[in-house]
């Protein structure tokens, strides 16, 4: 095998990689071949022989380079908005009481529904142009909002399409995200059963259409109970799908029982987990998912058992949680800092919940989320002179520059 | 005296008007004459006689137009920032501890006294420019971070340049306000006296070169206290300036007698003031001022008596308190959101903490934020179908059309 010549070499900045073992490296560079990093290291260690004329060289001229930022859990292909449940919760009501009136999950179930294609991609598009202007280069996408299949159906193709079109000028990798277990619409209140079965049969449906890469459910009371997602997931397993729950948020519930039965991908929310479930999570690999603009926006008391996860070594990631009920309007920065100042977390394990371990939560951790040799060049570099700007501040700060697959990205 | 005809008419959406015996106006309509607001009322009320082929005809085609909000407390004039006060508190320090290091508000006047003119006011730019952003059409912009006076003024000259520069483009509305009392250079703390007298002086000094609206000093024990802060109030009233004070918000302190005994335009941050201070608020005509990021960032637990605040009838503001220590980064969209979320504020008192209190609190209740008859034509159409949007997001939304003293500005 001859050694091929880099196509495009990045200097002249500090890097921080999400590698927890060689976290920062000081005047460092990165060398790109054929979309993936070729190589990666300190400047004055860089291996000459790989460079030709043909190499395109950028000197970055200080400031850091990161992976891509992740964001693993959103729901942000939705229609309109849920301004009512955030004036009911003013006036006392808890998120679970207020499943009546103009409030609650089925008024965007029912917004959603209606929205044309057309309106569902116009609405989230802003959404995803919001997110990838703080540099946020993987977006996970749920559906969930659809009383019936075909709108779970146009969620997800609304989700692949934003990825396409996107991906024309900016590029943007999408994890579309069957949440067929969210919320049981009204009429199958005495045949969940069949509701049951139908979203594993839907299941199929999907993966021979290209739409899914993931399932989601939501073990919660006024979600589905461990018997009901189990041959949800099941059927995930057999199709190599990776599987996040969402579970213990509003109280405790059988979810990591029964993600540490299946080895699922992550578990979310959490805040109600209680701490010796930590262990379970370590010996079954599964990353934690923290939402702390969920718990900010519910006015929740109870938080995740963060100290037990980090004493358990069990990989935390971040996320915005975008959608109309308990995260409108949300962004990874604000996410970032929310995770430090009210759940403890330090800046370092916060940039590390939204690149590596918001990766492997996704089942990508040998694709993105950390700048190593052999993943996709997902990075963006910042014009800042201490990394942890990047969690510290409330709004989200400009990117100087985003490369995916190592093609520079324009319009940001 | 003949009727003039209006030189522009705005209407086909819903106003909100900040009027609180006259909020909603459904289907209205505002017209404008020479800048300012010369009818205000329901489209179908509306006398034609004052129409010429001259005025401007503007159909908002639905939405929702408002006052242009008023951010009426921040620090937005800084150099640098303060990322290890933030990894300093994950580390479990208080913001009072943090006054060591490389931490701490000398950071900021350090940055700030070091900055050239052009550093300052191109790093001030990006938060003004940000904030007008989210319909903001006038700030409060407070020196205090100048070791010695010359950065004082430095810090107010920049001020106005960004008030002039963007008038050019987009128009803006700026309260320069001298905080003088703000941190004690470490050289004074032998002669504290003297640095206050210096500050009366210098506030001559300012006000002879139109320099400066408004004072403000910290009341705390990292502060100042009672008496030393006296004589300079005494100065800002002898030359009627709007009077605004930080205090009770890291302990109690006398900063409520002061403000009552002076009957200044506003208090600020107060989670520490009693309760029953809230009468002497009210009795005095006092607004108060609220800013919950700050609250939330240095990780605060007591919360100002809102409550109490309410029942005594007393104005509540709600600002952004931009600063690098305690609030980077903040907007005003959050401010509103926090507000509701962790001061439990309604949406029509967060929006009314936006737009006529805050002008009431800077001093302003006769120019601007409000739609009123005789006031500044400064007003946002957002598009929007309930107004409670502009306070249940977490992120800033965009304004279709701003209107600042009549003219439509560009460039948003």
């Amino acid at each position: 095998m001859t050694e091929s010549t880099w196509d495009s070499l990045w200097f002249g900045c500090s890097f921080w990689t999400g590698q927890k073992d060689n976290l920062v490296i000081e005047n460092g560079a990165i060398a790109v071949s054929k979309g993936r990093i070729a190589w990666l290291g300190h400047y004055n260690d860089l291996p000459s022989r790989h460079i030709s004329s043909k190499t395109k060289m950028n000197n970055l001229n200080n400031g850091w380079l990161l992976p891509g930022f992740i964001d693993c859990h959103t729901h942000m292909v939705y229609s309109g908005h849920r301004v009512n449940d955030f004036i009911a919760r003013t006036q006392g009501l808890t998120y679970e009481q207020q499943n009546f009136g103009d409030t609650g999950i089925k008024v965007t179930q029912n917004l959603t529904s209606n929205a044309s294609f057309d309106e569902l991609y116009k609405e989230s598009m802003l959404r995803a142009k919001s997110s990838i202007a703080e540099g946020v280069l993987t977006a996970e996408i749920k559906s969930g909002y659809g009383i019936d299949f075909s709108t779970e159906r146009k969620q997800l193709q609304v989700a692949r399409k934003l990825e396409d079109d996107l991906g024309r000028d900016l590029s943007w990798r999408v994890i579309k995200t069957y949440l067929a277990l969210h919320a049981l619409p009204a009429e199958y209140n005495n045949k969940r059963q069949d509701f049951v079965n139908q979203a594993v049969s839907h299941l199929q449906d999907l993966y021979d259409e290209n739409l899914v890469d993931r399932v989601d459910a939501f073990c919660d009371s006024i979600g589905f109970n461990y018997e009901e997602i189990l041959p949800f997931f099941n059927k995930a397993k057999e199709l190599s799908l990776s599987i996040g729950l969402h579970t213990d948020q509003l109280s405790h519930q059988d979810g990591i029982k029964l993600a540490s039965l299946l080895k699922i991908n992550s578990v979310e929310h959490l805040e109600y987990m209680p701490p010796e479930q930590a262990f379970d999570l370590k010996e079954a690999g599964i990353v934690a998912v923290l939402l702390p603009q969920a718990y900010y926006y519910l006015q929740q008391v109870q938080k995740p058992p963060v100290k037990a996860l980090r004493e358990a070594e069990v990989g935390m990631a971040v996320a915005t949680d975008v959608n109309p009920g308990s995260a409108p309007g949300a962004s990874l920065q604000l996410a970032r800092n929310m995770a430090c100042l009210l759940f403890d977390l330090t800046p370092e394990e916060a940039l590390l919940g939204t690149t590596s371990y918001a990766a492997t939560a996704l089942g990508l951790s040998e694709e993105c989320g950390s700048l190593k040799v052999g993943l996709s060049a997902d990075f963006v570099h910042w014009p800042i002179n201490q990394v942890e700007l990047l969690v510290s501040s409330i709004s989200p700060l400009k990117p100087n520059l985003m490369v995916f697959k190592g093609n520079t990205l324009l319009n940001i």
